[in-house]
């Protein structure tokens, strides 16, 4: 059994892929190591979505499945671990639990949230340290959290957090916000929104859970009590599978030309490929020009 | 007066540029010779928009404007007529009415259909000669009517017509349709659509009204009697105002890297831009990037 397009990783990108391609009859599978929607999936609140006013990342990319899903696409959970260029330029996908062929393969596998490489840290994330204030901000109902970052999906966050949380602190490494201006007039009007410049977090406190964070500010060091962390300092792409097959950037992004690699019929898109901005639209218009691209290959 | 952003033409690129900049807490005027939405906006279904289920090009655009609406985008009804770069890199802006000043200039005016440049073509449209079923298909309800194309807009049109006519005729210059295959499988198994393969339309009868058309079948000249003909067979870019300032291709479309022109602060997104592929998907994304490349531009 041979599919006529595998495609690793169910966000917006390989969704949207997989959308075209069910259209043009294609058989597709889509492989996804943890949720469905990826990264974006973890936002409250998208509203520069084109086409569709304020919606949650969640709500966003659920609509997105039913799209292929009604359409019969083939979906299984499953980490990939390799992939292999055979004769003919059929590729071989292998996960933990099984191994695939197709004659297309499209890597939408996208990035993961950054972390801060702490001591301490993989102990005590879901255990105080978090990175979806969607998934896990309930949790924090009129306690004090902290968010890390200072870009729109820290900004964002934050402001999910000021509506559940007593006290939330933003603890920016640079001398500015870098998101965009309306959230920040929005931030800095917000009652119980702390903004801390020049921070660097030195040390998680607490054992079994997180009871605060050791920080830096302008030089001098401080504790900060907080009930709750969130990271949201950028991500890291989820490439290393594809290793052997295709070429990287020094950051591990995938280096592809109008979404083509050197190996036919091989593409990536969305963020795992290198490019300056990243968006739903971008990813989506990626997911788009693949699947085109893929459709002419397959047709001969 | 100078806007941060004039940008000319209200499709689904032009909006989406508009949406990002208005977030960013941009001054935005968008021109618009015709119809909010661009030619997307006479598309009776589009399926292939992620996040959207099925949707009409005109409900789909009206929720893109609403979007920019809310954010303050001063919107005019007027028809660029030329454009040029002052002192400054300050683009001004010559409509037929007005002219207007903006330190970013983003080219979305996209494409308008193409015609068959027969003798009585202009006399006859909108009496008889059509573009956009989802605008004009309820004048032939119960009459017959052809469509001139064979590509996903021609059997998207004429599926639709189906529903409303007695009986369509598609009428095809190659020997194949070149829409998606889910298409071809749902157009030909529509009892009232005739499909014909390697037509050449020769005339249009009617003199005040359309009554039918002269065509060539596979070298046979015959006559079709039908009481409206829809045009599908493609666009052509409406970037003539930007001659004397900007790179053209062959076929007018502008040449542009990652929306970029080698004018600063000058950005051509969309279907004015040289592509491969025309889709909502990519219009979105190229909006992004010429809004978020402005962004920088415009921030120093």
């Amino acid at each position: 059994m041979i599919y006529d397009a595998i495609i690793i990783g169910a966000g917006p990108a390989g969704m949207s892929a997989a959308l075209y391609l069910l259209r043009d009859g294609k058989k597709v599978l889509i492989l996804e190591k943890e949720t469905i929607g990826g990264s974006i999936a973890s936002t409250p609140l998208i509203e520069n979505y084109p086409g569709v006013k304020a919606v949650s990342g969640s709500e966003l990319t659920d609509i997105m499945f039913d799209q292929i899903d009604e359409l019969g696409v083939e979906f299984e959970l499953e980490k990939v671990t390799n992939i292999n260029v055979l004769e003919d330029d059929i590729k071989e996908v292998i996960t933990e639990d099984n191994k695939y062929l197709g004659k297309v393969l499209i890597i939408a596998s996208g990035s993961a949230y950054r972390t801060l490489n702490l001591p301490n840290e993989d102990k005590l994330i879901g255990h105080g340290i978090h990175f979806c204030v969607a998934c896990d901000g309930a949790f924090y109902k009129g306690k004090d959290v902290a968010i890390v970052g200072g870009g729109n999906s820290a900004v964002i966050n934050a402001y999910s957090m000021s509506k559940i949380a007593k006290k939330v602190y933003i603890l920016q490494k640079m001398d500015k916000l870098t998101c965009e201006k309306d959230l920040i007039n929005k931030i800095e009007s917000t009652d119980n929104v702390e903004i801390m410049y020049n921070v660097d977090v030195l040390e998680y406190l607490g054992d079994d859970e997180l009871t605060g964070l050791s920080i830096k500010v302008d030089g001098k060091k401080k504790k900060l009590k907080v009930d709750g962390v969130f990271l949201n300092i950028g991500l890291i792409p989820q490439n290393k599978f594809a290793y052997d097959v295709i070429d990287l950037d020094e950051r591990d992004y995938v280096i592809s030309t109008n979404t083509e690699t050197k190996v036919p019929g091989l593409y990536v898109i969305g963020d795992s490929r290198t490019k300056k901005y990243s968006q739903v639209t971008i990813a989506t218009a990626d997911g788009t020009i693949a699947a085109l691209n893929a459709i002419e290959y397959l047709n001969g």
